[in-house]
């Protein structure tokens, strides 16, 4: 039996560079939200909102590595929803730092680069916070108009949870 | 016997967005360019300044894929400089369009994504530019006084000459 505390999910847009910076504390130590956020088998249990499934179809965790997932809302009618995510692993520091691109296939000109970052902080928790860059303000205001927030913030919830588990 | 047309490369910094964008003229058609500037045997023969040799390490030319290089300048003393660049290949369009990160070892974590974009124009010559994007202006910045400049310049240089061998 677990409790979660709710947690913030912080979404910053910043007003001088085209940036989207995410803050979210986890009670969590940082290694297992490491773990959580890097073994493709844990990230597929979060990931994305409550409604859709995440099937990672590469996950090459290594500096010049790469990942794709298929992001899949099944609910058994025929019209089932499918759309596809891609991007490299620039870099990976663990547990700490890790730097990588993002891609959707449904907009595959846009190309964001992601730096995450985990803190330690007292009592066994975490501080994450990722910053995402894309070339303009155009395609940042676009990320942010779609919808993104819910998925962020029911993705965490569902981490918090994975979490409490002691992996 | 091969004349070649003095080109400008134009290096422009965005006053509204931390990016560098190079735009570079090449008399060569755009599948000759897009060849000299993908298969490594031929970026080792022209990429950065002239009193420096570039060593490809790595290079898997696909989406996902990654590269490294080494550049090394020799000069027969004991004391020869060498220093390290890596980076991933996000996604890749031949003839027109790659995106790749770019990090140099000594600030590794200053991390450029850039895009190449190549244009077919009139009479078989090709227009590129490219936008590097980074997520501070401090560091856009910095990127800029670090000098780059006169090997963007003397590279392109190399790589007149070299296209004008038809490779």
């Amino acid at each position: 039996m677990t409790t979660t505390t709710q947690q913030e999910t912080k979404i910053g847009a910043s007003k001088d560079v085209p940036t989207i910076t995410i803050t979210r504390e986890f009670d969590a130590p940082r290694e297992l939200v490491w773990r959580a956020m890097t073994e493709p088998d844990l990230v597929a249990r979060w990931m994305g909102p409550r409604d859709v499934k995440m099937e990672i179809t590469q996950w090459d965790l290594r500096r010049g590595g790469s990942w794709a997932y298929t992001a899949r809302r099944a609910d058994g009618s025929e019209d089932d929803f499918a759309t596809g995510f891609f991007g490299s692993f620039h870099d990976l520091r663990a547990p700490e730092r890790a730097v990588q691109t993002f891609t959707w296939e449904g907009e595959p000109d846009g190309v964001a680069l992601e730096t995450l970052t985990l803190e330690e902080l007292p009592d066994g928790r975490t501080r994450m916070v990722t910053t995402s860059v894309v070339d303009s303000f155009e395609t940042r205001d676009m990320i942010l108009a779609s919808g993104m927030e819910s998925g962020v913030v029911q993705g965490y919830e569902k981490l918090d949870a994975l979490l409490a588990t002691g992996l």
